[in-house]
């Protein structure tokens, strides 16, 4: 896949996150399908975004058709959702890349960290997954507040982190032509900073009472994301 | 002790972070005893402390002494001592604050996020001691890198965790006070994210080569940390 452009599915991109990110990179230039439990509601999602997009075509489709049909599959779905997603698409993963965005929240407790048997819902992942699939965490911090709005730069980094030192290159690319700073974090035991993190900007947004708190790292060299 | 100052105790003060921390609130004006297993290294470290500073001495008692004399005592040993030290001063904690700065790392493999079964050091911490004690966590993503130039603002933002709220008020008002931008991080099951973070920072360290990487909180108004 190295040099070519990878056809990406976001799973679960009917919901403010995913479809935020499926528009970014739709507008980047990449191949996007947008996957949904529900293939109707998939297709209004795709619609829905193609209409902010010129020339450029959203697909919707289910999620197994979603993930069969891309290389790069970005899992944005609710914890609860997380384990039974990944044994329906599972079996077209094979080979590809798995992405998972997918923060271990249990609600109403959503400012709190909780931290599944596995650690994070990365690991989870880890564990349900043939060991070809790739598995790369990241994006869990970007708040959906400004994603669909494409002339505002989302103020907060990515991290990334993977054990698999070429898949975590093709996410950091991903990131960054998604508009985003986005750097290498180590290792997929990692995940559990990232995730763990969102729980704690829930918790700064409702108590400072702003909506899309964020973070970015300091002490790096202006073009450090471009190593 | 609203309103009074708090004598702050260091333990395991001679060590680079613990260190920094005890100048930066020295400096301020804080009445700082600088603790260690030997009462010998405490007493040097704090005779070199005092030295950078006009005026000001920081005293040096061994650990169970430095937690006896202070209202607020600050942990910052290795994740391996964490343990043992906290069953050596607990007798001396009833009714004051600890503010647990440990990082649950496991050497050789420092960029690597380790979890205790707690979840966290500061949760495990929160297990060893009397239910009187209030148990705060901040401080982890702070590198020792800048803390002694005091004419250096530390580029890093105070991830502040705690369940009592009047504990959390008092810390927050310390990292303000040690010169930086400190934000209630939530419950203190959220210590896992600050913690985990470390590990991640020191990732980023060896990745991009460089020595304090650290963290800003972004979305936020100007005077959000003065709330």
């Amino acid at each position: 896949m190295t040099g070519e452009r990878p056809v990406i599915a976001v799973i679960g991109g009917t919901g403010p996150q995913g479809s935020g990110l499926a528009l970014r990179w739709a507008a980047a230039g990449y191949t996007v399908i947008v996957g949904s439990r529900s293939r109707s509601r998939a297709d209004a999602t795709a619609a829905e975004l193609s209409a902010l997009l010129a020339d450029v075509e959203i697909t919707g489709l289910d999620n197994e058709a979603a993930a069969t049909a891309a290389n790069v599959v970005v899992l944005t779905v609710p914890w609860a959702s997380h384990r039974a997603t990944l044994e329906a698409i599972g079996p077209h993963l094979r080979a590809k890349i798995l992405v998972d965005v997918t923060v271990p929240l249990v609600p109403p407790k959503v400012s709190e960290v909780h931290l599944p048997p596995e650690g994070a819902a990365a690991l989870a992942a880890r564990g349900l997954l043939d060991e070809t699939v790739a598995v790369v965490s990241a994006f869990q911090n970007v708040s959906a507040q400004h994603l669909k709005d494409l002339d505002h730069a989302v103020d907060c980094d990515v991290l990334v982190c993977g054990d698999d030192a070429a898949a975590k290159e093709i996410v950091l690319r991903l990131a960054r032509d998604a508009g985003f700073r986005a750097f290498d974090a180590g290792g997929l035991a990692n995940a559990v900073a990232a995730e763990s993190l969102t729980a704690v900007l829930i918790a700064i947004n409702r108590r400072y009472k702003v909506r899309g708190a964020g973070i970015r790292l300091t002490g790096l060299p202006e073009d450090a994301d471009k190593a």
